[in-house]
C-alpha cells in the first residue's frame, strides 16, 4: 500500500481525500495555492506544499508544481480529485513517468472519453445504448424518411451548422418529417449558409442518470447503481439522489450489467461513471467521467462503500474484492450541493464564515471545507458544502434532509441552503417527478 | 400521530429527540431550567418552556412544573429521554393520568425493572439466564457443599451483611469452599456481627454485553443485537461497541432470542436493554433499563432503525412493523462517550465553548448540543458529545475513529476526547480485547 499520497486538488474534495487516507494510515501531501494557505485540507493534511498563486492556472493546473511538490514529499501517488487536473491525460501519463502512481484510469481510457466523438464511437462499440439518429448530415428527403422511421418519434432535425436553438425542428409523425425537414434546411440556409441536417431522437423531457462504475483494470468490474442529478441549473447539478425514483429494480439491474460488461470489455481501471439521459424506460448515453463524480457520497450512502478507498486500493494493484452480488442498494440517499453563491440571483458570495455549524445526528453526513473564521476566497469553484442525507426509504431521507437543513448554520456569507429548502418543499420534488428541465422551468415561474 | 411532543431533558439527548420528532413532522416542546435558556436543544425546538432553577430537582425532576408545560403547551406525548424521570413510574403515571401519552413502557414495567429484587425474580421466571447462586443466606456447611456443586467453580462466598469487600472469598474447588466457608463466616462475624453468607458464581473478567429490544405491548418484539460496554470508568460506560467482539452469530442470536421470547410474553412496550455480564459462552442478567440507552446510536448504525422514531411510533399505538427477520446487523459501529471533564483528573470542566469544528465525511456520526459560544453548565452531566462511527468492519471503524477524533475540535474548556485517542491506540482495545475491569486497570498503569 502507498505510504503517502499527495492530494492534487482543494475544497472538500481534498478533505475528502485526505480523511479516506487517515482511514487507511496513509500520510497526506496537501497542495494548495497562496489563497489557500488557510483551507481545512491544508490544515489536516501531515505535509503542505504552497504550488502558486490563487489563479488555478498557476497552482491546481500548474502540473510542473504539483510533481515537483510530489518528488520533494517523496509522494508514492497522486489523487486528482475532482474538475482540475483529473481528467488530464498528459498529468496522468507524467505522473506516471515520474514513477508516482496514478489515483486514476489509464491515461488511455482519460483521453478516450475526454474526447466526446471517440467516446460516442466507444460507446456503441461496447453495447452502451446512445441517441438513435444519423450518422452525420442527411443528404435527401428519402435518406431522411428512411433514418427517421428507424429512429422513432419524435424526432429533431438539427441543422448541422446549427446552434442557439435555430435550424431545429421536433417531428411527431412521418408527415411531420417532410415539412420539417424542408424548413429546417430553408433556416440553416439562411442562417449559416449551409442546409446540412441530422436526425436524433427527440427527448422532450429527460432526466440525467448516471452509474457508478468500479473497475480494477484485472478483469473486474461492478456496479453501485444509479445516481438521478436531473436537478439542474445550467448544466450544473444542483441535488441528486440514489436510487432514482424514476427506476425499477429490473431497468436498475439491467443498465448495470450493460455498462458493468462495457467497462469489463474495455479493462477500465478505478472509479467511473457513465452518464445517460434516460425517458420512458429508454437510456442514451451523454458521456463518461474518468473521474469521482462531485455526486459519488450518495452512492457510497446506499452501498456503504468508501470509493475513494477502493479507488486507492485499485491504484496500489490491488483486486477489487467486492463482488457484484455483495453490493447492496440500502435505502435511500439524497445530496444537496450547497454553493457560496446568492440564492437568487446565484451570484458569488465570497468571504469570511463568522459562524459554522454542521447538522448531526442519524443518517446526516457533512462534507465541507468550511470552518468559523475560514475566509471563501473569490478564485474557485463555489462548492462549500455536500449535505449528504441516507435514510431507510426516500420520505424518510426528505424528512431529515429538511431537518438537517434548518439546523444549518453558515454565517457571514449568503448561501444556496435557503434554494434548497425551497426546492424540497416542492411537490414535484417531493414526488420525484422531475426532469433536467424542471428545475429551471420552476425557478422562472417562481420569479 | 402525535402533533405536539415535549421533551422533558436536556443536552444531547433532547436534540437526539426533538430531530427525531422533527423528521416525523410532530412539533416539539423544549423545557429548560434557568441555567439552559441558551441550550441547543432550547434553540431548535418549536417551543420552549423554562421549568425552574438549576437544580435538577427544582427543573428536569420537577414533575409538577414539565405536566403544567405540557398542559399550557397542548403537548400530546411526552418523552422523558434518558437519566431524570425517564424511570419513574410515578412520573409515568402522572403524564398518563393527565391524558398525556409517555413515549416509554408501561408504569408497571418501570416499577418491576426498577426494583432490583423484583426485576431479577422476573428474570428468572421469564428465563433469562441470571448468576447461579443460592437463593439468600446458607445455613450450614453441608448445604453450602451442595450449592456449591450445583452453581460451579469458579464460585465466590460473600457476607450476606457484607460490602466494601470484606467477607468475600473465592472457591475455584470443593475443597477449597470448606476452608472458605469458614473464613468468610469468621470475617462476616467480626466485621458485622452476623455470620450468614450466600453463594455465587464469581465471574473474574466479565464483559458487559447489553441486548437492544423494542416491543409494542400488543404481542411485537424484536432484538436489534448487542453492545459491548465493557469499556467502564467507575462504572460509567466510556467506549461502547456493536456488535460486541466476543460473540458469534450463533450467541447472537440465541441470547437475542431468549430476552425476545422473555419480552414478548411480558407485553413490553417501547425500547428498553437487558444488560448481562457475560463470560466463557455464559450471560448472566445484571437490570433491565425500561428507556432509551446513551449508546443506542450504535445500534441505530448498524441496524439502520431510528429508535426513537420506534419509540414514538409505539406510544402513537401503532404496531412494530419491523420483523425480526428484516433486522440485518451490517458493519460495525463505536461510540465514544465525550464529557466536559479532564482527561487525567476527571475533574468536570464546564465553561465557555470558544471553538467548536465536528468532525464529518462518510461513516461519522455526531449528537452534540456543544456550538461554538455555547457554556457548559456546571450543574449536570458532563456529556457533551457523542461520536459514533460506523464502517463495514471493525477494523475500519477503528481508523475512522481515530481520524474523527483526531479532527475534533472543542475549545474553551478540556474534554476526554485525548483520553479516547490514547485508548482506541491500546492493543488490547485493537484486539477487542478487554473487559469490565480492563480500562481502570490500564489506566492505573499508566499513571
Amino acid at each position: 500500500m502507498f505510504e503517502k499520497v499527495l492530494i492534487a486538488n482543494r475544497g472538500e474534495i481534498a478533505l475528502r481525500i485526505h480523511r479516506a487516507c487517515q482511514e487507511m494510515g496513509i500520510q497526506t501531501v496537501a497542495v494548495h495555492s497562496t489563497a489557500d494557505a488557510e483551507a481545512m485540507h491544508v490544515r489536516l493534511a501531515d505535509e503542505a506544499v504552497c504550488i502558486g498563486p490563487p489563479a488555478p492556472k498557476d497552482s491546481y493546473l500548474n502540473k510542473a508544481a504539483i510533481l515537483t511538490a510530489a518528488t520533494l514529499t517523496g509522494a508514492d501517488a497522486i489523487h486528482p480529485g475532482v474538475g482540475f487536473l483529473s481528467e488530464n491525460a498528459a498529468f496522468a501519463e507524467m505522473v506516471e513517468e515520474h514513477g508516482i502512481a496514478f489515483i486514476g484510469p489509464s491515461p488511455e481510457h482519460i483521453r478516450m472519453m475526454g474526447d466526446k466523438i471517440e467516446a460516442k464511437e466507444a460507446a456503441r462499440r461496447l453495447g452502451i445504448p446512445c441517441v438513435p439518429g444519423s450518422d452525420g448530415a442527411v443528404e435527401t428527403d428519402a435518406e431522411a424518411l428512411r433514418i427517421a422511421e428507424e429512429v422513432g418519434f419524435p424526432l429533431i432535425i438539427k441543422a448541422a451548422s446549427g446552434g442557439g436553438g435555430r435550424g431545429m425542428k421536433v417531428a411527431y409523425s412521418i408527415d411531420e418529417v417532410k415539412t420539417a425537414l424542408s424548413i429546417c434546411r430553408t433556416e440553416a440556409k439562411a442562417a449559416f449558409g449551409d442546409d446540412a441536417v441530422y436526425i436524433e431522437r427527440y427527448l422532450a423531457k429527460p432526466r440525467h442518470i448516471e452509474v457508478q462504475l468500479l473497475g480494477d483494470g484485472q478483469g473486474n468490474c461492478i456496479h453501485l447503481g444509479e445516481r438521478d442529478c436531473s436537478i439542474q441549473r445550467r448544466h450544473q447539478k444542483v441535488i441528486e439522489e440514489a436510487p432514482s425514483p424514476a427506476l425499477n429494480a429490473t431497468q436498475r439491474r439491467r443498465i448495470g450489467e450493460t455498462v458493468t460488461n462495457a467497462m469489463k470489455e474495455l479493462g477500465y481501471r478505478s472509479a467511473g461513471t457513465i452518464e445517460f439521459l434516460y425517458e420512458d424506460g429508454e437510456f442514451f448515453f451523454i458521456e463518461m467521467n474518468t473521474r469521482l463524480q462531485v455526486e459519488h457520497p450518495i452512492s457510497e450512502m446506499v452501498c456503504s462503500i468508501d470509493l475513494v478507498r477502493e479507488q486507492i486500493r485499485i491504484a496500489a494493484g490491488a483486486q477489487l474484492d467486492i463482488r457484484q452480488e455483495d453490493v447492496k442498494i440500502q435505502g435511500h440517499a439524497i445530496e444537496c450541493r450547497i454553493t457560496a453563491e446568492d440564492p437568487d440571483s446565484f451570484l458569488p458570495t465570497p468571504g469570511r464564515i463568522t459562524d459554522y455549524h454542521a447538522p448531526g445526528g442519524l443518517g446526516v453526513r457533512v462534507d465541507s471545507q468550511l470552518y468559523s473564521g475560514y475566509a471563501v476566497p473569490p478564485f474557485y469553484d463555489s462548492l462549500v458544502s455536500k449535505l449528504v442525507v441516507h435514510g431507510q426509504n426516500r420520505n424518510e431521507c426528505l424528512m431529515r434532509l429538511r431537518r438537517s437543513l434548518s439546523e444549518y448554520v453558515i454565517g457571514g456569507i449568503k448561501t444556496t441552503i435557503p434554494l434548497h429548502q425551497r426546492i424540497i418543499a416542492e411537490k414535484r420534488f417531493i414526488d420525484g417527478d422531475y426532469d433536467i428541465h424542471w428545475l429551471e422551468k420552476w425557478m422562472g415561474l417562481k420569479k
